[in-house]
C-alpha cells in the first residue's frame, strides 16, 4: 500500500503463475512445459544471432517472424501480431478489443489470467458455467456481450471444443470480438485459424511456449482480420516498441520452420498422454478427456491437496488450484515417458 | 478503424521509434545505440544459457537479475523492478503511479513516449517548457501535480540536471511520485539512485540498451522504495508473468557484473562525444551541452531536414524530429571514432 499508487493498483489481484522451483532433480509436471527440448534448428539460429548485433535494437515490427507465422498458416503478414508470450498478446487484446458497453463472457473455469486482465483494464465480465462434464456449451454464450474469450482446448480442463461449435459461436455473435486462445491446440485440436476468412470478429492466439518447447523465450502471436491486428498494433505501439528481443525473434522463426520436429514432438506428447490417461484410470482416477499436454484428474477417494503434497514429498510437482468446483482436481503436465512412469510409481505407493 | 476496437484505441497515437534500416553498410547515428559490442562476458553467459533449458519458463521474478542490480547499486532486491526494456518499465510506472487527481508534469521537449503512455492509460498531463537554453528549471515544477517525470540527461537535448536540483524537486513535491528516467545517465551524470534513502517518492529508471550495449536484448529496471516497487509488481503481475526471457536475464546479469568493460566503453563514448562536439562547433554548429551518448545540434544557416537528407544521401542516418521548437535540430548518436569522422567528412562536403 502506498499513497503514490494510482487508485487502480489497490484493487488489482495479480495472476499467480505456477511455481518455477529452484531445486533441480524434480519431476516438474506443474506448468505445462513441453518435456522435449526445442528443435536443434532453434539452437543454430540462436547461435548465429549471438554477437555484436545485440547492441542494436531489434526490428520493432518483427517482420521476419510475422512472415514465418503467416507462411505457416497461409495468411498475410498483416493478419499477424506478435508479442512477448501469449500472455502479453492476450493483455493487449483485452485492452484493444474487449472494452465495450456490455460485459465480456468467458467460462467460470478457464485460464485464471482472464479476470486479472479485466481488473487491469476495467473491463466488466460475466462468467458462464461449464456443464457438469466440464465442457463449454457455446449456446450459453447468447447474452448481449462486449466480447467472448474461450481457451481451446480449455485450461485447466484440457477439453476441446469442435471447430463447428466455434463457427456457430462466431456466427451467432457477429458484433462481438471473439478470442480463441489456442495455447494447447497443437496437442489434439484443429486451429480456428481456418475460420478467419469467414469471420472478421475472430482473433486466434497461440504461443511457442508449449508445442514448440520455447517457454523460456517468450513468444506468442495473434491471427485475425487486419483491422483487429491494427487495433493490437496501436496498443502495442503505445506500450513498448520492441517487446521481442533479437534472440527470441530468431529462435521463433527457426522453430516455426522446422515442421518435422514439431510434428514428431507433439505426437510423442500425445502418445504419452494417452498412456498416462489409461494408467491413471486403471488406478481409479477420473480423467477429463484432454486434447492438451496435460490431464485434469480427480480421485473419488483421495483429497487433491493431500495427493499433491504426497507427490511433492516424492519430488513430483503437479498443479492444484484452490478454486470453486475444481479444488478436488489436479492438473498434471504430460512429461517424458520416464517422468510419467515415476508419477504412476509414486501413486502406486499410496 | 473497426467496430470491434475498444473506444480507447480510436484515440491512441502510438510512439514512432527511430528507423531500424534493413540496409547494411550505413553509418547509423539515429537511435542512440552504443557503438561498441556488449561485453564478452555477456556472450559467454548467453552461450551457457543456450540449450534444453529454453523449454522451461524463466523465473517470473527474475531473482538473479534483481540481485545483480541491487548489488550494483548497493540496494536491497525489493527496491528493484525489472522489465522488457525501460519502455515497458516506464509503461508500468505510468499506470501504477501516475494516475491521480492532478495532471502529471513533464517538459515540453523530452522523450516523446511520455504523452503516448498518458494516452494509453487516460492520464492527464501538462507540459512545462524548457528554458531558452533547453534546460529544465526544477522551480517550474511547483504546481499541484499527480507526479513528475524527467529524463536525465534529457532526451533529445542531452542536457544534464544536477543531483542537487533533483533533490530540491523531490523535497518540494513530497506527495507526488517523481520518476527520473536515466536511460543516458552513464555517459556523464550521477544517478539519482543515491537519493533513494532520502526520498520515498523517487523512482529511478535505467536501461541496459545504451551504456551496456544491449538494445537487442530488451532489459530495463526501476529502483525505488519497496512500496513503489510493489505497485509496479502488481501491475506487471496483472499483465505478463514472464516479460524477461531466459537469455535476456542471463545476458543482463553478466553485463552488470563486468564493471571494467562498462567503464571502458562508456568513457570511450564520452571521449568521442567531446571530439565530435568540438568538430561540429568548429564547423559553425550550435551544440547543446550533452551528458548523453548523442549531441543535439543545429546550424544557424542550414535547414535541419535538408541537412538530414544530405547526410542520408551519403549513407549517414541521424534523427530529425518534426516537432515545435526543435524542428531545426538534429540528434546525432555518438558512434565509433571512424563513424564520427565520416560524419564530419560529409559535412565538410557541404
Amino acid at each position: 500500500m502506498s499513497k503514490y499508487w494510482s487508485d487502480l493498483v489497490h484493487r488489482l489481484t495479480p495472476y499467480v503463475p505456477g511455481e518455477q522451483p529452484k531445486l533441480s532433480g524434480l519431476v516438474k509436471l506443474n506448468t505445462n512445459e513441453n518435456p522435449y527440448p526445442p528443435s536443434p534448428a532453434v539452437m543454430e539460429a540462436l547461435q548465429r544471432e549471438l554477437g555484436d548485433g545485440l547492441r542494436l535494437y531489434p526490428d520493432p515490427n518483427s517482420e521476419r517472424l510475422k512472415a514465418s507465422i503467416a507462411d505457416f498458416f497461409g495468411l498475410a503478414p498483416d493478419q499477424v501480431f506478435v508479442g512477448n508470450g501469449s500472455d502479453e498478446v492476450l493483455a493487449h487484446a483485452f485492452q484493444a478489443l474487449l472494452k465495450h458497453e456490455h460485459p465480456i463472457l468467458f467460462p467460470d473455469i478457464t485460464y485464471s489470467f482472464y479476470p486479472v486482465y479485466c481488473g487491469l483494464y476495467g473491463i466488466d465480465y460475466r462468467t458462464v458455467p461449464l456443464d457438469e462434464e466440464m465442457a463449454i456449451r457455446v449456446d450459453d454464450y447468447r447474452a448481449p456481450n462486449g466480447g467472448i474469450v474461450l481457451a481451446n482446448p480449455n485450461a485447466p480442463t484440457g477439453r476441446l471444443l469442435e471447430l463447428e461449435a466455434i463457427d456457430r459461436l462466431l456466427a451467432a455473435n457477429p458484433e462481438s470480438p471473439v478470442i480463441i486462445d489456442e495455447a494447447y491446440i497443437d496437442f489434439g485440436g484443429e486451429s480456428a485459424a481456418g475460420l478467419l476468412a469467414k469471420h472478421p470478429n475472430l482473433l486466434v492466439i497461440q504461443t511457442l511456449s508449449k508445442s514448440r518447447s520455447l517457454a523460456g523465450l517468450r513468444v506468442g502471436y495473434a491471427l485475425g482480420h487486419p483491422q483487429l491486428i491494427e487495433g493490437l498494433e496501436r496498443v502495442k505501439g503505445s506500450f513498448n516498441s520492441y517487446p521481442l528481443d533479437r534472440l527470441a525473434a530468431a529462435g521463433a522463426v527457426a522453430a516455426l520452420q522446422d515442421r518435422e520436429y514439431f510434428e514428431q514432438t507433439r505426437h510423442r506428447v500425445m502418445a504419452t498422454r494417452e498412456w498416462l490417461r489409461e494408467a491413471l484410470q486403471q488406478r481409479g482416477f477420473l480423467v477429463i478427456p484432454s486434447s492438451a499436454n496435460f490431464l485434469f484428474v480427480r480421485h473419488p477417494q483421495r483429497d487433491a491437496a493431500q495427493l499433491a503434497q504426497f507427490l511433492r514429498d516424492r519430488h513430483i510437482i503437479v498443479r492444484h488450484f484452490r478454486l470453486p468446483r475444481i479444488e478436488q482436481y489436479l492438473r498434471i503436465t504430460v512429461g517424458q515417458d520416464a517422468e510419467c512412469r515415476a508419477l504412476i510409481d509414486a501413486i502406486d505407493q499410496l
